[in-house]
């Protein structure tokens, strides 16, 4: 039987243990909080985070990172981007030799501006042989959980480890295409949330679906100048990471970040916004980690640009919509047409 | 003062004249039926086609194409599909020379499986030399009336004519890109709505939004290998006239094609869905249109088979949606990674 720790048992941690164990794998879930995890031993239920699930009985629910790791070929990590550093580190100690490592969170780290993948390679031992993959696409955990068809992406640098954690998850409700680019996957993952923002404030302003799917459609330009600057595959931008992700998180209430951009479009402020929730809004840090990258990099982002001076220089939301709509005119697909691209 | 005629007083050629009005073009809109036309005329509103929207007073309104046409420099032909041919023949009599054509309809003559384009080059009289140029986007007419930000795609072969019409089109509320692609334009336009059609489907039968955006993406893969087969750039349809107009047709109640195939993933037979509307569903044309073509080429189009299955040979969606995700694994984009495409 194949041996599988998830680390972190938030509504994607807890929706994954549940494909793996429907898959036949032996899985151990990683709960941080003793308290939680005591309570989900008892209900078989993650009332905080995934409500109304109920966990598969075979699924082990442990408060030790050792007794997860024990044994486990594959160690999925889904923690919040800004705790990755520290779980990542403290998990390192126990894991297996020539374990595969998978990243499940969606995000960059703030203080760094680096990559999932990146901070879990330098926080495992010197020591020891791991393979890093990451999982990621259009994948709401409430849905997961009810087993509702989704289809994501499996990437990994080496072709024979993606397709061992394609294996790993696919079934009749989870389909999984690989991927070798792992920078793209990780930075379509990430950057789709400014374009749930916007989309969000457009929403909130009363545009229609015509202003959202220009957002959409231009947004994810800007996305693959960017991600492609910083290495990634223009066609893996176009895919389940991408286009596929930006689709579900811009039209989908799940989605924090999406709700953040509705609220400011009504004219909250940011700071009530933030304010409002314990959770973070990715997509604010996001937006500027984005506007650094495109200022330092000289890369045009004129939605990420207005993005920015909304979230953190007060503009009014319908100036900056104004702004966008003026700019001159332009061919579409520029890069594309200029070969720039691929 | 440039004038200009839109051929066609649906909800789409009545909010084009008011882009057109509010841009200080002098307009005048031909109306098919005579009653329709005076009733418009007396009451500056097209209740049958955009109701509550009030039609600018600059605005002539006219039965004759020949007063409509009468020194027109461009000609709007906002009508249907299937209509295109006729009255396409019926205008090119009283069209002006060197006036330019544009093409506002979306759709495939179901009898030639040709572009809206190519009618119009064919209907035209031997002797009248005009350019050709198409309009596509995520544009909900309902929206746009309303002026609400919208961006689209302005495609012809010659640069500087695509030019023309976005210089035409272009204000504060409507933004214009151009392309020099123009099939590529029209077949995102078109074959859209067989993934409209695929969305509404699946969430008739209960499914969410991760489903949904692991059609659409994979939905998209499927349009560029047959667009790309056509004659299409594969670039064009990742823009307004592809992605974008996907997104907008997919998540929109304004879509019919949606609306349809909700019905049908409820449980309503493709004939009663038909049978309720006598407006014509052009996914259920295209779907077939499409199926045809992609066997003809030896294209692998799994979506719109099983689309064909459900909608002309009576297969259950459930059935369907099974078979869709029971597929061998893949790796993502494989004709990108193996340079096929651009």
């Amino acid at each position: 039987m194949v041996k599988a720790a998830v680390i972190g048992a938030g509504s994607w941690g807890t929706a994954i243990s549940q494909i793996l164990a429907d898959n036949g794998t032996e899985v151990r879930l990683w709960v941080r909080r003793k308290k939680l995890a005591e309570r989900i031993k008892i209900t078989r239920e993650n009332s905080e985070y995934l409500p109304g699930i109920r966990i598969p009985d075979e699924i082990i629910i442990t408060n030790e990172l050792e007794e997860a790791l024990e044994g486990a070929e594959f160690v999925v990590m889904a923690v919040p981007s800004q705790a990755m550093r520290e779980i990542a580190g403290a998990a390192g100690k126990y894991m297996e030799n020539k374990s595969i490592v998978i990243s499940a969170a969606k995000g960059i780290e703030i203080r760094t501006l680096r990559r999932m993948s990146q901070i879990i390679r330098e926080q495992m031992p010197k020591d020891l042989e791991v393979e890093i993959a990451v999982i990621s696409g259009p994948s709401h955990a409430e849905e997961v959980a009810r087993r509702l068809p989704t289809a994501v992406v499996a990437a990994a640098e080496k072709k024979d480890v993606a397709e061992k954690v394609q294996d790993l998850f696919m079934n009749s409700y989870f389909r999984v295409y690989t991927n070798l680019d792992v920078i793209g996957v990780e930075m379509g993952g990430a950057l789709k949330n400014i374009i749930a923002i916007c989309a969000g404030i457009a929403e909130g302003l009363g545009f229609g679906d015509n202003t959202r799917a220009a957002l959409i459609t231009r947004g994810i330009m800007e996305i693959i100048r960017l991600g492609v600057k910083m290495g990634g595959q223009v066609s893996t931008f176009f895919g389940l990471s991408g286009v596929g992700d930006v689709i579900v998180t811009c039209n989908s209430m799940f989605s924090r970040n999406r709700r953040a951009g509705i609220e400011i479009g009504r004219g909250k402020t940011v700071k009530e916004v933030v304010g409002s929730t314990n959770m973070v809004i990715e997509g604010i840090y996001t937006t500027k980690a984005a506007y650094d990258l495109a200022r330092k990099h000289k890369i045009e982002m004129p939605i990420t640009e207005k993005a920015y001076e909304v979230l953190y220089e007060g503009k009014d939301p319908v100036d900056a919509v104004k702004e966008l709509m003026g700019r001159r005119g332009k061919h579409e697909m520029e890069e594309l047409i200029n070969k720039e691209w691929i």
